[in-house]
Order: structure tokens, then sequence, then C-alpha cells
């Protein structure tokens, strides 16, 4: 059902086209360097993947100059796989270190890169410093503190554009994801607690081929659910409710972000029109992602239909983001994002409704720009509400 | 074989008693209010619990004051889940927001709880900062750059003496980790990729009742493996190969994090020699784990086992460290980590050791600190390295 796995990591080719597109911009933006301390940006630049960043104890940083390969200054713990990327350039010192975790390695490194340059980093919205500040105070008063400057919206024009191989990615846990999601019948009943239901879905992404299930939450209610974000409760599932689960799953480190609702035994009158209506918004929001419509206009696309059936939105803050390397990524489907479409941007359509009360109904699919309109990467939803009775 | 799952969440009078201490730390310092920005820190004195946090884009804020309970300032998805707390405060904001994303609300609230008080915040080594740094530096231009003071050492020192009901969480997951390890000759075969054998345990893991793997490293070659960080190849396991899992499996957000080691077929001496060795090094480390005795006291009782036998060491850069929400935590068993062990610190004991030319072997368990020594969470390792056979 999802096809053959494509072959991980990337051709050389990828990150030289990456580190141009990179030094280009960087020129433009008079920065001598870029000084990268989070995950993604560090593997976006050398294919650095590894889980050991869920240790926060290590800092890690990588230089990109304004011409030449990247530079990895890191603990030697990483040395022997950096060694297995593109890069040539490896500095390494003994981690953790009681009074100089790095710092003057890094110092001297953009010393020598950027001579008295300017040096971008990012510290625009949804991205974040992954050093200690006391570190990073010391970096930049050694360096010039006015010498470093906000490098997220390069970053970010960059990275939303997402090259064929990065979209086959993609594409392949969206694959996955949607047999786990098709195979509901077999993974949720009546009586289960929330609990073992995300169990049974994490297991079968993992037999499906998903590297891994770093993101799963939902909820369960009669009819609709309280929010989006809960860690699943021991409540055994009852007649009646509606099951929602939202996962990002894994494959080569890139995600998808998706969900699907199930009703348990039956499904009320409400749950069925919460359910055409978000699927109708999809539909608009598909229809809507073309080359040049800008966020906000998939953003009105979505909220009409949900407006037109006199559902007030289900106050999740935007209806849908850029995809990637990280579970969310920008743009933002919301009524201020201007950004403008282009082929490659991946993104997810993910319109909220209320159901009863104050509880919620959300959908979710991902998709991928072309030149032509929009592809979906996910197999979408059924039409109509599944619900699932026992055997 | 892993016992009753701990009852989820904790009373309020675990977080009036972490409330309490810190209050205490605070005075002491001369602290105003706390103001905590990362997952764990968040998590400490609130109970918040959500996989929401993989998302980068929204920042979350906890503020606690010098008295009263802790004031969360979150975007407004996160507020039915913050409801369920045991916190009254709860400001919200429509997040993500184009130009304020929370810094006015997080300002007004410092600005009221602190009048012209010092800010701690974590800065030191081990932590970071989990806002955009052009957020933080408005925050601290409003309120006074120089009221903004290092708080890691009070924090290091509140969340490294775990709690009874910390303990009995952490002691759950070892629990099932073990038995997962232990079912290693049912998981694990001669031709498998090591890809598959990651699936496959992180799903026995999933079956006995962990709520996630979120980490899971690890190597596999002749006689012993290169690093200990990497992802898992396509690459087939072979007789003779020395497989290696390093697991930090949850419960109910509450880590574990040990390895195994199994021999493929077989095991050559160099292999079964340095598992002797680092089982003869964890014990002198678990004998030295008594209230009173350094970080380094176990450094250097590790150390020697493996000297004295004339292995160099594995080059991991420590050998253990804290442990409990976070995979990793304070202390670290280094050569310069002073810390005097006290009764409900969590910690690893991790020693590594070359096997054969650059590889290593590298053995873990998890111990918590009693008045009278240590206990073991995880179930020991075999005596002898275990082989698998086939059939």
């Amino acid at each position: 059902m999802s096809g053959k796995a494509p072959e991980r990591g990337f051709p050389t080719s990828e990150y030289e086209r990456r580190l141009a597109r990179a030094q280009g911009a960087m020129a433009e933006a008079g920065f001598a360097a870029l000084l990268l301390t989070t995950e993604p940006e560090v593997r976006y630049f050398s294919g650095y993947l590894t889980q050991f960043w869920q240790s926060p104890t290590r800092p890690w940083f990588l230089v990109v100059p304004a011409s030449g390969k990247p530079i990895a200054v890191i603990p030697e713990i990483g040395a022997p796989l950096m060694r297995k990327t593109w890069l040539d350039d490896i500095r390494t010192w003994a981690s953790p270190h009681p009074s100089d975790d790095g710092v003057t390695l890094l110092t001297d490194c953009l010393r020598e890169v950027t001579g008295e340059g300017a040096i971008g980093t990012p510290m625009g919205q949804e991205s974040h410093l992954r050093m200690p500040l006391r570190d990073f105070r010391r970096l930049t008063e050694a360096l010039g503190q006015e010498r470093f400057r906000d490098a997220s919206p390069m970053i970010r024009k960059l990275r939303m554009v997402k090259s064929e191989a990065e979209i086959e990615k993609i594409a392949h846990i969206c694959g996955i994801a949607s047999s786990a999601f098709e195979a509901g019948a077999e993974l949720f009943h009546e009586g289960q607690s929330l609990s073992d239901a995300f169990r049974a879905f994490k297991r079968k992404c993992l037999e499906l081929g998903a590297d891994d299930v770093p993101y799963l939450v939902g909820g369960a209610g009669q009819g609709g659910y309280d929010d989006v974000i809960s860690p699943p409760s021991e409540t055994p599932l009852e007649r009646g409710d509606v099951l929602m689960l939202d996962t990002g799953a894994v494959f080569d480190g890139y995600f998808c972000d998706f969900d699907r609702n199930y009703g348990i035994g039956e499904a009320d009158d409400a749950a069925k029109r919460a359910h055409d209506v978000l699927y109708r918004a999809v539909e608009a929001g598909f229809a809507a992602a073309r080359p040049g419509a800008t966020c906000r206009d998939l953003y009105n696309a979505m909220r009409g239909v949900i407006a037109e059936a006199g559902g007030a939105d289900g106050d999740v803050g935007r209806l849908g983001h850029g995809l990637g390397m990280q579970l969310t990524e920008w743009p933002s489907l919301t009524d201020f994002d201007e950004t403008v479409l282009e082929p490659g941007m991946v993104l997810t359509l993910e319109p909220a409704t209320r159901t009863v009360g104050s509880r919620i109904m959300v959908h979710e699919e991902n998709i991928v720009v072309r030149e032509d309109g929009a592809q979906l990467l996910t197999r979408r939803t059924p039409r109509e509400l599944p619900v699932l009775t026992a055997g």
C-alpha cells in the first residue's frame, strides 16, 4: 500500500544545491556566515541525522561560510557520525566541559570565517537558539553583538520549498500513516482505552515501515472532543464517541502530519454534519492551493465553507501550516500570512469546527503545491465519517 | 514482569512541595520570579504534559512568582489542557500572532509579579531558551536586561532529587524496557536489518506498556560498534556482530535510559572480555553510589576497572548522568563533576571501552541513590554477553 521506501539520505548534489541557494541569499543579505544551532537547521545543510538531539546536555553548531562547505563545530561523541556526511571540516571538543562547552572553538571558527562581517542566526518567529544563553552572550561579546543579525527570513525562504527528494520522503510517510489509519477498524474498538488505541496505532505505523511516531495526540468524546493536544487518557471508548488521532510519523527525518476521525459504534448527526463540512472545507483549500495564491487565500477558502455551514471555527489558531523536517513549519494558513505559494511547498490543510457545545472536530490532509495546482500526499479521508462497529 | 502501572499524573501535594522548595530557593537567591520556557521546566511546576511541544511554532511560558501558584502564559490552543492542571491563573493569546507572540502578555505578567525585582531564567549548562531570541530581547529591553539572572543552578538543584512518585514512574518504564530487552532472542536475528530490529524493539516496548519510545539509537558490527548515536542502517545483522540498542522509553513523561548488548550467532573473545570489564565497572559504580560520594567518585570507580583491564575508554565523554523528565539531566559522571550524591537522585551508570580497533562497547544501567546505597531500577544485564542463536 505504501510503495517502495525511498533511498535513505540524499545525494551530495542535494546539499550542494541547498548550500548554493543559501550562499546566494547570504550574499544578498550581506552575511559573512550563518550560525545554526538546532536539529533541523544543522541537518538541512549537513545531512546529520541522529536522535541524540533529545539529550539537552550538549550544544551542536554548524557554521555556513560565504563560500565553501559548512563547518561542523560539535562534541567529540558526534564526530564518527558527522564524518559520514558530505562535510570535510569537523571541529570537536570533549563535551560536556565544565567551563567552555565549545564556545572558544566556535568563536575562533566564526572569527576565522567572517573577519569583521555580519553573522546571521535565526532570531525570528518559530525559531529558537539551542545553546545556553550564557554561552551565547559570551560568544556575542567576544565577536561584537552588533554583528549578529536575524537569519530567520532567509532560512524560512530556503526551507519552505522542498526538493523532489524531500517530497518523496514526505509522500512515503504519508502513505504509511494513511495505511495505518485505513486499518482503523482492526485497531480501535469500543471499550478500549485511548491510551491502548494510541499504542495500537503506533505499532501499526512501525509495522508498515515508519521509522518512528514521535507525535501522536488526539481525543475522544460524545459527538466530538475537547482539544487536540492532550495525551491519551485511560478512559474506555464509548458508543457514540468521536475518536480522533493526529499523527506526526517519520521516515528518514521527514514528517507527515494529519489526522482521522472515527465514530465508535455509531455517529450522531452533528458529528456527521461536521465531517461533511470539514471534508468540503479541505476540498476548497485544495482547489485554492495553486502557485500565486497566498496562505490567506487558502485560509479564506476553508473558512468560507465552515462559515457558510454556520459553524464557528474550532479555535486551533490556524487552518494549516508547512510541513517537512519538522512537524510544523512556516508558513501558517491564517488571515494574516501573505506568503505566496510556490511549487514544491508542502502544506497541511487543517480546518476545524465546533460539533456540540465546546466540542470540536478537526480534519487534516497533507499536500504539495505543483505548477498546475495541489497534489495530495495523504490518501483522502472517506467522504462519510467512518463508523467502527464491532466485527 | 513490569508490574502494575503507577497512577498517571501527580497529586497536587507533589506540585505544592516542588513550588515550596522553589520559592524557598528563590527567596535565598533574591528572585522575584522565575521565567520558564522549556517543556520539562513548565511541566515540573504545572504538570502540563503534551507532545505538542514538538511543534516549534508557538512559545509557552510559565512564571513562578515569589509567593502563590505559577502563572501560565500560553497560546489559546493549550488552555483546555492547562485548565486540567492545578494552576488557576492561565493567560492566553491567539498564537501564532504576526507581530506579538505573547511578548506583551508576558511582559505585563512579569511586571505585575516582580515589580522591580530580579527575574531568574535558566542560562547555564544544559539549558536553553525556547522562544525566539528577538522576542526575548524585546522582553529584556522592556523590563531591564540587568534584572534577568541565571536560574540554572537553582533549577538543577531542585530537579536532581526525585520524589518517590517520580522514582516510581522511572522504575516502571525501566521495568518495561528490561522486559523488552529480555525478549531479545525473539526480537533480533541474523539477516535482519538494524532498522527492522529497532522497529521490533519499539513495538515490543509499546506492547508492554511504554507510552512511547522517543529515543532509540544503537549499532552493530563485528566485535563492537563505531558510535552510539547513529540511526539504524539497512545493513543486515551478521554472525559475529555485537548488536547494541540504547533506549529512552517513556511512561507518563518519565524516561529510562539504558542499553543492552547481544552477540549475533556467536561472540568473539574481545567482545566477551569487554562485556566482562563493563559488567564489573557497573558493579564498582553501583557500590560507590552512596549518599556523600561525588560524581567524580563514581567516575573513578568505573574508570578504575576499565583502566585496570587495560582498556582505553570509549570516548563517549562521560560515564553516566542524571535521568528523569529528560533523557539526560544533570549531574554528569565525569572527573570534573563534584556534585555530592543525595538520596532520591536517579542516575545512569554508563561505562564504555574499546573492543577491537576503533570499535567500542557500552553498558548502561539506571539506579536511584538511597540512604544506604544504590538501588537498581533496571533489571541487570546478564553476567555473560548474551548470544542470540537462531531457533
